[in-house]
């Protein structure tokens, strides 16, 4: 593909503490300090999620004013994506950063189990979050954990809940959900170009995965995330 | 394949009810008479939810034991096959009729959305169920609604929590989860194939997809369900 590569850094997630990584950036600034330092070095989109100060995952949407108005001012052009998969099962405070208008926001079409859990989005709850990502204009990345969520967001798409052309990100690797297998890779590719031909869309492997799929993706002219 | 082929009849889902077609059989009689109707018509598994008085869905042994003992009297030498979806997220009375023995029983080995709600497996459920059908040296079907499922039955083949060989159902239809889509079937029984070559499986449509998933299941030499 002749369009740039955008290589999206997600700095933190929604598992790792400090007690797993002592590396793992938590607070607002050294969210922003981590954020800043892949941008220079070609980053130009920045997943985010947030956290409270004891490490614990929040969507709390203050936090996350405060980290976009930081990102913002220290990395200028810098795409940023807020998540809303925060703790699942929480129901509409997830979508509490949506009126922050951030350039992107995650959206997941469907449930499936996580590790020790079920990632839960319930069909109201999706066609809930939708709306109000599209009230606010924010663009959605759609996180495909398994195939049925790359079929509601093509759904979704044709009928206007979600406004195209729909951005999707193929994540493999999570335990209990779709495993990091190159065949799967390859259907999904096929199955979203054959049912929204204009889609883009990018891939993310799991922990020891990541670079993995970044092969995967470039191979297929998809974007990554690291 | 030379293989007889083996067709299944669900007389009673777990949806439809006397007033969306007043031919579904709900009590224990009707459904042993339209048990061995299909019987007689050559159906030789018989795949069977069992309701209330009042038509709503339950797991209760007892009504499931009478339902066993009149289709064992009936219909001799047809496999019997409970269903342990019920309602999900009632935790563990989907498991009371494993006790029974039946010869084979309902596994799903995910969550994922269904048309209104979750349908709920957490890993733990799924562990505790699989646990339940080997100890009672039950057959499990394992109903793959979403393609994370198929691989969770293959780990737990893998490692011994289900016995070996998988049978597996692909369900196809249901609203928000994977829908009727040729290429998505032949990527099921590929994956299937090339994952756990000694499987055997079926394909469900659900309405009026029926009888398109027995033609895709019958030129791939699947068995079928009614
Ligand atoms: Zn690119
Ligand atoms: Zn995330
Ligand atoms: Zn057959
Ligand atoms: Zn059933």
């Amino acid at each position: 593909m002749t369009t740039p590569c955008i290589i999206t850094v997600a700095i933190t997630g929604s598992v790792p503490t400090k007690r797993d990584n002592p590396a793992v950036p938590v607070t607002v600034s050294e969210q922003v300090e981590s954020t800043h330092e892949a941008f220079e070095t070609g980053a130009s989109l920045a997943h985010l999620h947030v956290r409270n100060d004891d490490g614990t995952t929040t969507s709390n949407p203050d936090r996350f004013a405060r980290l976009i108005e930081g990102i913002r001012a220290h990395c200028p052009g810098m795409i940023v994506q807020l998540s809303t998969g925060g703790r699942s099962g929480k129901g509409e405070e997830r979508g509490g950063m949506i009126p922050l208008k951030p350039d992107m926001a995650s959206l997941s079409t469907g449930s499936c189990n996580f590790p020790t859990r079920i990632y839960e989005n319930a069909p109201q709850f999706v066609d809930w979050l939708a709306a109000l990502i599209k009230e606010h204009g924010v663009k959605p990345e759609i996180e495909v954990f398994d195939l049925s969520m790359l079929f509601k967001a093509v759904e979704m798409a044709g009928d206007g809940r979600i406004v195209g052309p729909l951005h999707v990100q193929f994540v493999m690797g999570v335990k209990n959900a779709v495993p990091v297998d190159r065949p799967t890779f390859d259907f999904y590719v096929e199955t979203l170009r054959r049912l929204a031909p204009d889609a883009t869309w990018t891939g993310a492997g799991i922990g020891r995965h990541q670079l993995t799929l970044h092969h995967w993706a470039l191979e297929h002219g998809g974007h990554l995330r690291t």
